[in-house]
């Protein structure tokens, strides 16, 4: 996993810095032990509820770079991008109570939406042959979430071994250059799909691979063949994206499309395919579809949160645990000192 | 529903308005129109793929407003906390292509979240009895949730007819005030949950209503009424969390602990739950068990996204649409001008 | 039910009236009784297995009129097309044994096959309206039977409520005119649809409805647009038969063909649907997508044998019955008397 | 399996020869190709929708024996009786358009039933235990189907691996002699089950077996052994058809006659059963009841038309298909040239 | 309900009066009670887990009656036959503890056990059209349980609403005659049907109906003709019993019996059923076969026991309750009482 | 399996011996057989319906060793404890008809119940780990079975593996200790559940175990830690019993009252469950949860009986049975000879 100085990428919103997005109750509970002068140092363990792919770990600990004490404080994670089994422990923090109780809210929430996409990313990424080998997948996620999520959606989905993805926030959060042949708008303005993808190679800079979408107006393989002799080498490839209306994108259907291509001595020319991919379809596409790429947005962004809990295990060293927890700190050996 | 001037709660962050945030191939999309001269007054219709509370349109019109010129443009719309049904079209906007076309991910990615996050909140509200006469419920979906989402999502939840939510800045956002007792972290750093109690109302302003949590250490019959006993009239109620590894909330605990404090003489002591709770759920409980108030958290927090589609049906007033859709404006009776 | 007359168009062949189609045991125990002396009055009754409409009763009568003997003889039957109740007596003969006991097997051969089909039929043509008011259906089961039943499941869709059928000796025996617009090959070998729909135009007597096929090489709808302004008030439809590889007919589909026809002002343009349509899915069909013919032909052509059964019931007016079936004649006030 | 020589026993008849069997739009296809001075050279490939045992072939190659041209014409095709999987090509034919194209209807429909008859027998035949060493299985299908199929679907069955049929047209065609020992209607006109044997062994000839229906009157145990004591060496066997209402025939039942007979050193009696049986329960009986030939009729009968579908793949040479096919010849190594 | 006096007709074993049959932690309880000199005036309430038919409440009420203080001890109840739903208080006793605790064991089973099993007969009769009009039902689990209990099960199968039963212990703790006609033994031993009614109406007393069992050697059809024939109008009924490798009675086969027996002018002998009879069954049968009366074991032997629960309310007065329980006396107006 | 010397613990009740238990035909019978002076050597054959393990014969064959004549008579048997399986024959009786055939329902009674039991029993026994190195499970069926089976349960149960009983006659007939601590009566009439462990300690003998009952009052781990830091190294153990209103004993409740017990130095105090256990309730718990013994009551109880059916197979040497049956002795090498 590429997780080397990603860290730095992230920026703390002031509004999560002064406790504004942290649940009420948590601001209340510190006024309350202020007030009775009592600030132990406190052992708290997150665990997720479900295995998967642990992310959000980098931020949170940025988080608990800016607000702990430096002596007297420890944290130990799992890695950014690791499996974490469900019920795990992934990140524990020793330190005053003071220091960090405000960001429970916000730390479970990280961890929870992160690891979430991340895992749902895993999941295509394997069905499609895994990181080494498999056929590439580019997160699109954006358009199904909120843009104060855009970001960081495509930075968890890339972090669970997708090769890109489609926002350039997210790509610039990941590290990757973000990718995008066209709308259906394009074809639609200029008419038809031979000129949307010359405009496109005409005035786009030659870094961005020429990729043509193929269903606005006519059936895709028949497009996909105008498209191809129109531009010949200089097409990378074709997307289809078929609409429910007309079945979706189905095996048969890129295999024709392919066959079609090759008859006509158009093998170089790339199938890119998106619209609904789920982990299972993918399978199914990957052992039986000359597929080069696939884009998945739905599935990554509709991933239901991987809801993180926070426990008290220790306080001042002694063993502690609300009524359903065990008490004392939690062994787990894959955990590493992070502070 | 509450929507007066909700508009001008929201700030459009500077990575959206300049187009960071966007799928990428709509930047290129806009290069290659410019370079084309292409520019026509084009009108699109957005659609949810489900029914449900439509959300999020007060926040897409504050978008719209700072980037439409203001002759020529036009948009209409349902109202923010209105019900949408599938496929129906919810926003339709009129203008030239190169002043909005770039925002496509921003309005499709708020409409599906907020959308989403409303709907589930009033199947919460329905099933505790609507929001006339019914059980109010309180939104706490912000540790399910990446904090930059945590004040939207309580927005849309109060939209969907949650009385409060859990956060400050989701309860500025929605114009309420925040709701919280405490966490488990209180009892525990105190010793019990009567000492806690007492702190609570020691230290925190009248307004707060004193609400206890009793499930901390011992089991929450005996808890309930040591807390009430000690607190009497100033307390407003007890909160039952029962973990999994003790069953849950269950009717029957709710009803065993209604029973105990009214033998106490405790009749004005309320009874609020929290744990996840789900419309099913929250029926049940509404039809047998005393309950005075619900806590929802990860229902709301983990709806899937309502995707919204974008489609073009006009160019420069001629009828178009791709192969898939019905060329030309759809009619609803349903929509408002609002720009 | 038209089935006056039908009977004069049915031809006994050969081997069926030598006995050659019957079962080697009927034979048998014909030579056995004869020996025997034996060849009493017996009356046998004929009963299906499941309920449905009743057909193939007036070819069994042509049989039964050249065989039996004039005097002596009672035959009683519901009318073809009929319905008829699972284990109802829907034919009765009373007559010697040795006059027909051979021909057990023909008789409940036809009449297993043409219920079957008949049901089928009516099946669809109830879930697209009834045949008053219905949408009309077109029966097109040769292809998927042997040709040497190919008239035979003909006669019986149209028995049970088709319009039409689609070989010339089905249409002839059912009395109707056969149906048909053009297989792909026709487009194929002219190059395309245009040209195919052209050259049907310019060659076929004027009482063939011009139907243009428009799923060969291009999208439906652009395929339909293409053909309709060809031949405007001259084309009657068009017909849509998706394959499978592209998502087979959709409702959306027909919808949207139906939309882009009128913005054309080619209102007059009928849709004409075909490909694996079923009872349940004309059914949906029918409540949602303007369609203006359905053709059937898998469902029709694979209805399961309705076996009937032939058991005797009286000897000599004395009642018998094997084991499991009730002595004497049963009771059926629906039965009429036909020879 | 036995397929030298089969192709001379079929007759085509005169309506099929002539096109009468064919879809309407062949002729008219026809016709009008006729007129537009069209006809190349035209490969045609059919297929199965599912996998099984290819029957009809020899059929068809009569058929295309008597109206292909002597030279210049080319077919393909895997031998009848064998297997063919789901969409694999199992003919080919490469010759003038004209010659061959209006016989797409019957032949279609030949390989269509047939192929589904031999492969529901080939699946009993594999439940019993298989053509080598299996218990035998004699084909009763001819009083589900109408006559004019009777002797296609005995042969069939026997292309699937049946030992005989029950009809006489039937078993000609297979080249087998037919089987069937007598109806319930024997010993209901000559009284009881023992005299009914009795005249059987008198008047049949001797290449006949004995075998007699023993559930008529009585218990099916009590009557085997009235046969039996009535017949001693002459009797090859009883047949067990028990009705429905009486349970129909079971395992248990099997086991009680067999040890009965047993009982009274009638060990050589065979046991065979009718009624009601499929891949399923014949394996069940197979497995544990001594059962000595199984009759299937209705299993056989109710067979779902496997339906075959044309494509035209190549026309003159040069690779075509329609919308959801692949162009060009499918390669298929198990084809033999047969014209 | 017939309840009047049945309490005499229980004897208390004199092994549950010591205690013997309790669990052994009761008698522990008392011990140490005694120790402690703790005896209070306790109320202990009991309920059903599911609802259905209270039955054994005599019974436990006998043996508080003999254990019981004669002032200052009351007892509440529902009364023996009526309906209790789930949960319902059905038993009240307030009573010292020592002289009731002991026996909470064995109320309990009585009540468990009796219940379930007067429930079972309920829905029997429900299903034969109820205790007004319906067919009548004959319990016969005897054979289905350990001895020591048929004279209970038969007992409370009569409460159940079962017009008799099959034991002598059973019949007199019901107040009712014994049924029964004859095992197949009879028939088996005397080496025919015919033969063994003969015996049974030569030897037994006038009162005892004369039915014979028919399916011993031959076909219940030919076998109830034969008997039939062979008593006439001394014959009361035949019975049914076909055994599973025969089928088992079906609705057919008694329709066929009946229209057999009517033929030959017996319409006088009435059918009896039994073998496997439960209430789906039976509604089946009474709403579609000719039956006179049902034979049901099986169903009812094998109740599961219906477990009450015995649960402290009030000790000396005061409320009080377990964990999970509500503290004080539970409002039932249905209740009487009894003591 | 114990099962020497367990025969003579039986005592046969005087109403089973005189026949009053029995079905009222059997007496009949024997009446009819003795007046027609019918009295062969029959020989009778018992069977279970469903597979298991084998119970009641010891005290079968008691009954029978009461009735049987010295000489002449044969009984052979599968052993008490031994697995059966479905239909195997388990006991066989060879004796004049008159000395046994009156018991044929006490017989089939008691091996339907006792096998029943035994073998719900042993289901527990085996998903506990089996009765070698397994965690002992104790039988507490008597509170839901009529106390006049108590003992028979129970006997039935140690049978099948439980190490030990609840009731006094079971134990006793099994010729075990039974076992049991307290019931919630007890630290409810108390007044707490240390007070309760206290008392009993105080006046139990010394080898009755220390094991207290620990989910009255107060949370599980609360009041375990509470009596285990009472009792020290005198307690043997808690009993968790949690009710169904707090969501039952779960695995993770175990876990944690282990570790908090574990925490204080308390590692010797051991865990017992009890409540609705079941078997793949009773695998799940030993293979996660630190259980010491579990108490099986509900499932042992409720186990369906496993009816017998016993039936003539000789008659004075020559080979005889009902329709359905095979005549003659049925071959089983495993009886032994016991009579």
């Amino acid at each position: 996993m590429v997780n080397i100085n990603t860290t730095s990428r992230f920026e703390i919103r002031p509004s999560i810095r002064v406790g504004e997005t942290s649940d009420v109750y948590l601001q209340r509970t510190l006024t309350i032990l202020r007030n009775e002068g009592v600030n132990p140092l406190v052992t708290t363990e997150f665990r997720p509820e479900r295995g998967g792919v642990l992310c959000g770990v980098e931020e949170a600990l940025l988080l608990l770079e800016e607000v702990l004490p430096d002596s007297g404080s420890e944290v130990w994670s799992l890695g950014e991008g690791e499996s974490v089994g469900a019920g795990e422990v992934a990140l524990r923090i020793k330190a005053p109570y003071s220091a960090y109780g405000l960001y429970e809210t916000a730390m479970c929430g990280i961890l929870s939406s992160c690891t979430a996409w991340a895992t749902a990313a895993r999941e295509c990424v394997d069905a499609a042959g895994g990181t080494e080998g498999g056929i590439p997948i580019v997160a699109t996620p954006a358009r199904h979430v909120h843009p104060n999520s855009a970001a960081i959606v495509d930075y968890a989905a890339v972090q669970g071994g997708c090769i890109s993805c489609s926002t350039i926030v997210g790509a610039r959060l990941a590290g990757v250059t973000p990718e995008g042949d066209m709308p259906h708008a394009l074809p639609l303005l200029l008419g038809d799909s031979v000129k949307a993808i010359q405009s496109f190679d005409r005035y786009l800079p030659q870094g961005v691979p020429r990729v043509a979408l193929v269903d606005t107006f006519k059936d895709e393989a028949e497009d996909a063949l105008n498209v191809a002799q129109a531009l010949r080498d200089r097409l990378r490839g074709v997307r289809l994206d078929t609409p429910a209306e007309r079945g979706g994108v189905s095996i048969e259907l890129v295999r024709e499309v392919r066959a079609r291509l090759d008859l006509a001595g158009l093998r170089h020319v790339e199938i890119v395919v998106s619209g609904g991919f789920y982990p299972e379809r993918i399978r199914k596409f990957a052992a039986a579809a000359p597929v080069d790429r696939f884009l998945v947005g739905t599935y990554i962004a509709s991933a239901k949160p991987n809801s993180f809990t926070a426990d008290i295990h220790e306080v001042d060293g002694r063993p502690i645990a609300k009524r359903g927890r065990i008490p004392g700190v939690t062994a787990n050996p894959r955990l590493d000192r992070r502070i």
